[in-house]
């Protein structure tokens, strides 16, 4: 369940010697064809760090044959000289694998404002070409991670309309700064299925949009977040558009999942679905607005069902309501209703990790869930004690 | 330097026997005129409490005879019931002052979601009106607190055009929750300069905007957050407009520092200022943005100089810049130029409990500052442990 479970791709992931931890940091995927179609998602961020300049041009005729990924540096706020150290990275995978520069993807992750150590960069590259194989996806998945306690993957396998089998498989990194429009998050997403380039970018953007889009877990956008998707087409099936995009969305939520679970230093995981909402934009962003109440996760993490502080939250958006019509429940427990008092909160059970909000607006039949975390002492720690 | 220092006022503050710690928790103030001029602004959440719903009301005439406040409930999210013990406690202040109801405005904070204990509140008026006093504005100032650890205070004293002394003195709560339009802020303001109703609402307008607006402790907006501006005219003095407003501002800036100052286990006071911006609206966007950024506010917790984290910031809003000309200094070192890697970092100090965070847009001439407080273990542990 991988990035090389898919035919047609091969994968690495190797130590070049960016992390003092000595653990791997340059990954390498490479789409073997037939076909080297490509879309990409990246972080709306305007200060996006060198390596999603240099991807943007890439991926925007549609081809991409390799992505090279390296966490231990995100290669953001580095100047013209950053932007080198893409282009010459990219040049070098080019000529390792013989190859186009044009054609190579580059993803970087890690501390922002720090040039990346090239003498260890370069040996790399050539030394995750040399592992590269049919099997090498959770080498590479291991080798993207910064703070991550788990390398994250997943799978879709599914059939087109000729019954010919195709699959869709994934990695992805990230532990926190995950936000809006992506997080410090990067994912490869291969397929064998032939997709052509405006097909994959359609079906990306749809998958995107109502998974990792709606993953905030400190509400912190990322100069670097990047969702490269590559097909091979090497199955030679041609499933549907509706058919390969669910089976892409479902990839994407079970990935977005992953992310949030393995947030940095949370101790619950908290869907926040707002329906009765007039439209799904009002939905999203009521659901938004509490994910991103810091007394409401403090109180999360205290296993207080504050359910003041979800009112609070919604109140400070401009979606279709009445606050006196407002209704809350918290791990099923009717807490709230109509904007008063509702069951004894003491009902509340928040030992479990998982947690659910449900926030009804009794203003129309629209619904959004966005996942986040609780506020923790351990995610204090993490971003207060170590740069990133 | 309290409410009771213009002339023209008493107040008190008793304990009533809201809070389980038996501190004061109920305080009156009562202009005694001649005028009774007074002008307030709210919090702009939707979900208002009751008590906010009241005295907009009371004030829509521009005439307040009396301020009752209390700690220990907020009386928000409580319906119909809660809107009615609002009402009874106004009845009960108009009842022993003798004066009409509709003149009396009230303020709560504490709790969301709880009723107050009427019969507790009813007596602790008669209490305080039988306590006031010409010097009981320190004890007012102590009995509104709620997880503030000291009572704020803050005076200013002008003369007008003919050489008449006039005075405004404030007390203010408020210790978290401190967000956009306001906090889980209340603060009385009182003058025996004479301006009318209209003059004091712009005054207050005026000096609220870029004082208590722009204290931005968590992000967090409250549903009580009220300040409210009480005129006796008994000074005599009629100040011009521009010397009233500017004595305000400096009172309302005094009080929003001491906010900030005692922010919820804060260990740093932040100062955010972004200049050369195209317009004061996007110098604001650019500072509250990074104000409001977990992963910065962690950063400056752990005394890490973290500008990339400043730059992410600054990357989601629609500010007028350009990435590569953006600059960034921390305490007086320029870490950041021009987008890129400035100065060591390891050259800024981040001892001081004081932080000044300089951002340059290179895109104008128009600034704006926005205070902060860093995210520390105990602002978790505050807002986790204990129910607000």
């Amino acid at each position: 369940m991988t990035v090389t479970t898919p035919q047609g791709f091969r994968a690495a992931g190797v130590t070049a010697g960016l992390k003092a931890s000595g653990k791997p940091d340059l990954a390498l995927v490479v789409n073997d064809g037939p076909s080297k179609a490509a879309a990409a998602v990246f972080t709306s961020n305007r200060v996006a760090a060198a390596p999603v300049h240099w991807s943007r041009q890439v991926v925007s005729d549609g081809r991409v044959d390799a992505v090279v990924l390296n966490s231990g540096g995100a290669n953001a706020c580095t100047g013209p000289t950053g932007f080198q150290n893409t282009h010459s990275t990219a040049e070098k995978v080019a000529e390792v694998l013989g190859i186009s520069a044009t054609d190579v993807f580059v993803c970087s992750t890690g501390l922002i404002g720090e040039q990346l150590p090239m003498d260890k960069i370069l040996p790399g590259v050539e030394a995750a070409a040399a592992a590269l194989s049919t099997d090498g996806g959770p080498e590479a998945g291991t080798a993207i991670m910064t703070t991550d306690s788990v390398p994250k993957s997943a799978l879709f396998i599914g059939t087109d309309a000729d019954g010919q089998e195709f699959s869709i498989g994934g990695i992805a990194k990230g532990a926190g700064m995950l936000a809006p429009g992506l997080a410090t998050m990067l994912v490869v997403l291969t397929t064998d299925a032939a997709v052509e380039p405006e097909l994959l970018d359609v079906a990306l953007r749809d998958a995107t949009r109502i998974t990792f889009d709606r993953a905030d877990s400190d509400g912190c956008m990322s100069t670097n977040d990047t969702v490269v998707l590559l097909s091979s087409g090497a199955s030679g099936a041609v499933p549907a558009t509706d058919v390969f995009t669910d089976g892409l969305t479902k990839v994407c939520a079970e990935l977005a999942r992953k992310l949030i679970a393995d947030a940095e230093g949370a101790s619950h995981d908290i869907a926040i679905r707002t329906f009765n909402a007039a439209s799904e934009a009002d939905a999203e962003a009521v659901s938004r607005s509490v994910a991103r109440s810091n007394l409401f996760k403090a109180a999360i993490f205290g296993k207080d069902p504050n359910w003041g502080r979800v009112l609070s939250a919604v109140g400070t958006t401009d979606a279709a309501f009445e606050p006196d019509q407002l209704n809350v429940a918290m791990n099923g427990i009717q807490i709230c209703r109509n904007g008063s008092i509702g069951d004894d909160r003491s009902l509340v059970n928040l030992e479990p990790r998982e947690v659910l909000v449900e926030i009804d607006l009794q203003a129309g039949d629209a619904e959004a869930t966005i996942w986040t975390n609780d506020l923790t002492h351990d995610y204090v720690h993490e971003n207060s004690a170590y740069s990133s």
